[in-house]
């Protein structure tokens, strides 16, 4: 458990280089990032670099005792690479290129920005490489910021007839496997294939399923090209990259898989702005953020970094890119710092060391104000670093249940929501939010992640169920709980010959005859129970049980052995009982928590925080608190309050 | 009466047709249509046709006792084709060409186009226009489906002009005509009009008019052309096309006049999904439609086809294209049926056989299911199939009252709301409604249609009226009432001298000297009623009675001998009076039906359906019901229910 | 005090135009503006110009005593020009041309048009600069309506970069203001430097705020470049342009400097629906207009005029551009004729004299109706002439309060909002709102204005505050009221180095340590007020007084000798309390007038005007008013009633 900074020596007078860095260290920080957006001042011209600035901020840092991770400074090519190579740009679905003033203004395609990507990565890491500060390499910042996965320029057109091909082999198998002679929608060879933009119509499911797993996939080769020159000339440097909250055009688990650590940017109150929830949930989280959305991307994230993780950005005060810009409670972001903590980051770093009088983000907060003086961050980050030392820094285990995120499942109900209130996002969360209510510790992860050992594995949206995938949750001996959709498509984006949930029928034993969307407003009783916008009809087979129905019989709650699926977007009520049935089968013990109060283990070590207006006594919630043996807090948890003890 | 089924042989192994084809006559089906998307099967390289698959498809249903209805396959031209030709693209209001990848994707001003669609229809309508169990054939699929009539192509810009030049003359006549010295519009010659597209404000609505009637021209001589050649291949077949519901891009009377058969696309949920009701109604209605919606079509295109119509497509479950897709309550695919019948309908042909399990439409249920075991729709088809032999098939004569509906009409207020909430399909179907719930037949016709013999002519919105109109009008002997607008326009889209009602003055001495459009929530009291949205200033002449009026004196209802005219939008209250009035003048027997019950006659036969989600007791609301003779159901009308009787 | 017309005779049959001019001379009315959309009559063909029409009009209008106003006709150039040079056409956003078809389709920027710009200026001006009935010249017609000030030429792009060089001299000072570091936004050469449109995220806020400043700048110049035309040919005449309400991209200001005299168009109904007041606020006027709206405009266009103002086009009936377009009460035109003269109007000229059957404007009244009968407005206007007679023509003479509007304020709130609900024009009227309750007559001021002479000086909304600004308004001996932001920007738009207040720090010691947004429903607490979407954390420096702040100690209402500040956004009540105290010791004696009630005065008459719908006894809020000698009307204010006394 450590404490950085993102830090910007090229913003500053160099003189205060010095100043900042000595500050740093006695606030108890020990590493900073550096250089992420600073191509044109080490490439002021063509071929021209300037590496003066850039060693004596290195240096000075080092010797203040920091380690530093060091960002390739590609998400802001500069001008004068732009206007030598506009096929750069991105290309939006309008097909007009998205110009140069701000950042992230590449293609992902672009073969000659993967060009020059190679040659600056180069040769920012053969000049410090070796640099024994420079412990951590960030390639580029934020994936996907601003929309930015998607371009439909000229090379990702040729690079995507190119990836079909190898995935189909020929032009015949493609056609059959897309059901492409539903509106003579036949092609005749892979050149035919344009990406799938601006048609009259929908374009075929398919069709935009596969162009979203090529957006993908070029996310992948774009981060493993830097990767791979950075393995080369920084060997045993950590490579990582920074992530943000509910970003969703491309697989973070396959990104993740060529990282040695996930990092991500944590701005709680601006993605609770940003967010779905209704206006009374916004109003009561308005300084602290949603009790789960932050936490269930420290447990996403862990999953992509295969267990290593760190916040990169922690929001410090008010942002400027939300909607409405509210401060935190005084305390919360400490509070937020030992909840990462407590998820188990290995860092969370402050974004930034001072906040920028100038530029875009000039109404963004930092730990110190632009008049040089602390802001109230800074001290909550000192009271951490305090802190840090009484609490056991204890390694994560594996939590007792896992909830299965896929990529995938957000592509297609973006592609095919049926239902126009379908967000998977928001499933997800609920489902979270649910096992976070019953004090239960969860693994988010990916289908393809190894699921043995789990004592409960839920699946709130798993529309891809192949065999092997149906089989590893068979052999996982976990109890299963399983969302509406689940197997619901094959991989070729069609309903699978046997219909939903398709490969799952080994483990249960049902079939879903059809499905119905249903506008807001509507909702199906099913005894105590309640079911909105999606409703599934199911024909139970031999052995399943049926534990809730409505009144013309259509099973909502059924269960085969250790196998349970809800066909329909459940009310809380359903929701809270499923996943209580669930644990109690898994033999795990639920508590019921209060809607402000949030627990999570590390190891040894229970935290406790409250994200509510409210003070809460945690003895009325948790058996045993009133005697536990604190290291932070105690039983008594005002609002924004931190509590954490070594469990027995 | 007759059932019929849409079908894609080109969908399934080539083996199960001959059983698909059975299992269709042993339902009860005798007609199939087949073929409208198949291009790229027919022509699968350019000139290269394989007729092998349809020649057998043709022949297999044919065996089993089958009729035909053969599809041009022109809403689909293959990747191919537009590869050689880009012209034949559609292009938007911004100048962009609307791509390849999904339907309709053509220009109908395409001069390439033409001449390939009269390449393809001419080589299907060779291959079987004599086939004898080709009995029927359709031009295309749902003209003006995803908002393409509209194309700003340069084909469109250069016949627009050439348009225009046959309207005027010459230019100077054009100029004075749309009064284009108002903001220095002036053109010199016919070369320098542009069509209306992204003016810096808004452009002339004389312009905008023109270009409207233009754009529907230009789709009634695209179907003249498909026409052309199948009458000269396929003598004696029975020409129809599938409209849609609530399409109003083109003047559906205009194309109907060159064929022999009038069909639409039903689908009532997805519809009412679609419309302009409150939540409420939406909710009340989720599984079986809204009441008058479907009635207002079936109408409407009975006219369109000059007394001989289908339903083409008929829902069967919930669809994929709505915002949100409910499925039908138990019986209401039944009972659409019916109501189809009761309107007069030919044929009731259900969208589609099966549910694809590929491609854009793979959560459009079918009779079958993908699993190829009946979906729900499929038993209430066989009931009807039985019951179809218990009903006398009358013909469906003239019906006492008509109500004018003029596409233009739509254009206009779309081009020239003045008031944002002047809706004119929402003011027609409020008219249609209200007539349904006073249980007297309607027919929806053309201002260009023949008027005589109607007891009472209803103009909900008719703001062209020529004195050659207006002489009609007078000639009829009906009783008449128009809303407000009526005659409010010259073909010039200029304010008539006289002011509005313009040549309607002849038969009401009236002068409408002032309109206001208010915002919604305020309402102008007269009396007992409220006019909302929209509200007239009329100078009543000599005789002209005054029936209601605002506190001011503004008058809201007035009459002048047979004729009456509103002069406002009307509250559903003044609407039911004014309507009651006028049937009672007419010497017709209103009713006093409640909201969710629907009456229709068809010669002798009179059916009743219970839209509602309650039990409906006939005999409360239609005098005599507890004794009729039904020949299907009785007095007591479950939910979707439905009753027939022959009346005395 | 004298009433005005816009009359069009290329619209009507030239033999008309000698009976319209002497029912306008009988009417009352004595001045005419025409020409300002008839180049296509002027010029019908490249270099061929018709002047015998318009030779004719004047000279008719003349005999008949009418003085002209004549417009120049830029905002309508004909077909053929822009078919010639199509690089007149402004350029939207996305980089596409705005279109012919309406008006206003030009680029400031364009070179070409500059040139023919000029060409039919002094074409214009040479034939008619001498005239004796030609008192007046009109340049263009309502510069920016429809969105028009920002072109994304290449014109435009050439000249920013011109614009910005002048402004920074080098590109390395350029670099530095804007903070391009930020990004790697830096630039070589200013070459390389684009308008700010199409970025992927936002574009740096300097660069955005110079785009906008460059954009107005262009509007003063091609206004400047009529002006002087204007000048050399018709010396002695009244130059002037009719600017419209809530129009702010361009600083107008600085293009009424170059004119004699400022007029605007007073559209109370229009506008009323296009603001942002509540629904319940636009039924309550929905007839009337809201009180403060329109006053607004003649306070901001008298300072815009420096004292000489006019309305050009005053609203005579329903309009047809608004979303909805009621007529106005009985009087009310008369009424806002009159307020119009309260604030110091010269002419009130009535947009138009008769209502055009044809074009974009068919739907919008005028004095006359098509059919050449009198609308309701025709009698008011004869009233209003007639009383003209009695009241007093007093000059305007400089008011007891002083709003300072600055255009940049709006810009940079539009480009920087950081709470999406701060919205700066609501705030002015706001603030100007409650000033007017007050019974407080009020300057609308730019921030270059000369400030000396007022008792009280408020300024809603200042972020930019130079020394000399801060040192004026200390010399103004003005009590002073500054809104949250004051001060909060240097030029450059980055955060002054002592923080906001900035400059303003030298009036008021205290330092805006941090500040938040806070979304719709979220309220703080301050004692008896509320503060909403904006609070600010001041540190208040020694002798300053805080007289309100939230329980945790936040000052929301501080001051320091004769400055107050408010840190938030104020609730009604704040708003109220602060202006009272601000009025108070700047001893002037502030009224509590109900919502509907307004007062006004010019030299020594005052006005009250009854914009609600029940009358009003103003006795019962103005002391003395059962006893004042009325010039217009008495105490018993009627709705649309107008008073006028002339005080002691």
């Amino acid at each position: 458990m450590r404490l950085g900074v993102c830090y910007y020596p090229e913003h500053w007078p160099e003189a205060w280089c010095a100043e900042d860095a000595a500050a740093m260290a006695a606030l108890g920080v020990s590493t900073v990032r550096i250089g992420e957006f600073a191509w044109s001042r080490i490439e002021p011209e063509p071929g021209r670099f300037e590496w003066g600035w850039l060693d004596r901020a290195i240096d000075t840092l080092a010797r203040a005792g920091l380690e530093i991770t060091l960002g390739t400074p590609t998400a802001t090519p500069p001008k004068w690479l732009i206007d030598r190579h506009p096929d750069i740009l991105a290309v939006d679905r309008r097909g007009r290129p998205r110009r140069f003033g701000s950042r992230r203004h590449y293609c992902f395609s672009s073969l000659t920005y993967r060009r020059e990507t190679a040659r600056i990565v180069e040769a920012v890491a053969q000049r410090y490489g070796a640099h024994p500060a420079v412990t951590a390499w960030q390639t580029d910042n934020e994936y996907g910021c601003h929309d930015t996965v998607e371009s439909f320029s000229e090379d990702a057109r040729v690079a995507f007839r190119a990836w079909l091909a190898r995935r189909y082999g020929d032009v015949a198998t493609l056609n059959a496997a897309w059901g492409n002679v539903f509106w003579s929608m036949e092609y005749r060879s892979f050149d035919e294939i344009d990406p799938p933009n601006e048609t009259v119509t929908e374009a075929n499911p398919a069709h935009r399923m596969d162009w979203r797993r090529f957006g993908s996939d070029e996310v992948v080769a774009y981060n493993r090209l830097q990767v791979e020159i950075l393995r080369a000339h920084a060997p045993g440097r950590t490579i990582l990259h920074n992530f943000m909250g509910s970003f969703t055009q491309f697989d973070h688990h396959a990104v993740g898989a060529d990282l040695d650590v996930a990092t991500w940017d944590s701005y709680p109150l601006g993605f609770l702005e940003q967010g779905h929830w209704p206006a009374e949930t916004k109003a009561r989280y308005l300084r602290q953020g949603h009790p789960d959305f932050t936490a269930f991307h420290h447990d996403l994230y862990r999953g992509v970094g295969r267990g290593r993780w760190w916040v990169m950005e922690q929001q410090p005060g008010p942002v400027n890119w939300a909607p409405y810009n509210p401060a935190p409670l005084p305390g919360m972001v400490r509070a937020w710092t030992w909840e990462a903590f407590a998820h188990g980051a290995e860092v969370v770093s402050y974004f930034r060391w001072r906040q920028a009088p100038f530029a875009q983000e000039q109404m963004h907060a930092g730990l110190h104000r632009p008049d040089r003086v602390e802001a109230p961050a800074a001290g909550e980050a000192r009271q951490v670093a305090r802190e840090i030392k009484t609490v056991p820094d204890d390694p994560t285990p594996r939590a007792p249940v896992a909830l299965i995120f896929d990529y995938q499942a957000q592509w297609l109900f973006e592609i095919q929501p049926q239902g126009a209130s379908y967000r998977h996002f928001e499933l997800a969360l609920d489902w979270y939010g649910a096992l976070r209510r019953l004090g239960l510790d969860v693994d988010v992860v990916a289908p393809e992640a190894d699921l043995s050992g789990y004592a409960a594995i839920v699946a709130p949206a798993l529309p891809f169920v192949t065999d092997a995938l149906a089989a590893r949750l068979a052999q996982s001996n976990a109890v299963l709980l399983f969302g509406p959709r689940a197997g619901s498509k094959t991989a070729r984006v069609t309903i699978p010959d046997a219909l939903a949930p398709g490969a799952l029928q080994a483990l249960l034993p049902i079939k879903v005859t059809r499905v119905e969307s249903l506008r807001p407003g509507v909702v199906e009783a099913a005894g105590a129970y309640g079911i909105t916008r999606w409703l599934e009809h199911v024909e139970a087979g031999a052995g399943v049980q049926v534990h809730a129905k409505t009144p013309s019989g259509a099973p909502v709650w059924l269960q085969a052995g250790r196998a349970h699926y809800l066909a329909g977007w459940p009310c809380a009520r359903l929701l809270d009982d499923a996943l209580r049935a669930v644990a109690g089968a898994a033999g795990l013990s639920a508590l019921d928590l209060p809607q402000d109060l949030r627990l999570r283990r590390r190891g040894r070590v229970r935290f406790a925080v409250n994200y509510g207006p409210q003070p809460i006594d945690l003895a009325a919630h948790v058996p045993g608190a009133a005697g536990f043996a604190y290291r932070l807090g105690g039983p008594h948890l005002e609002p924004a309050g931190v509590a954490a003890w070594v469990e027995a």
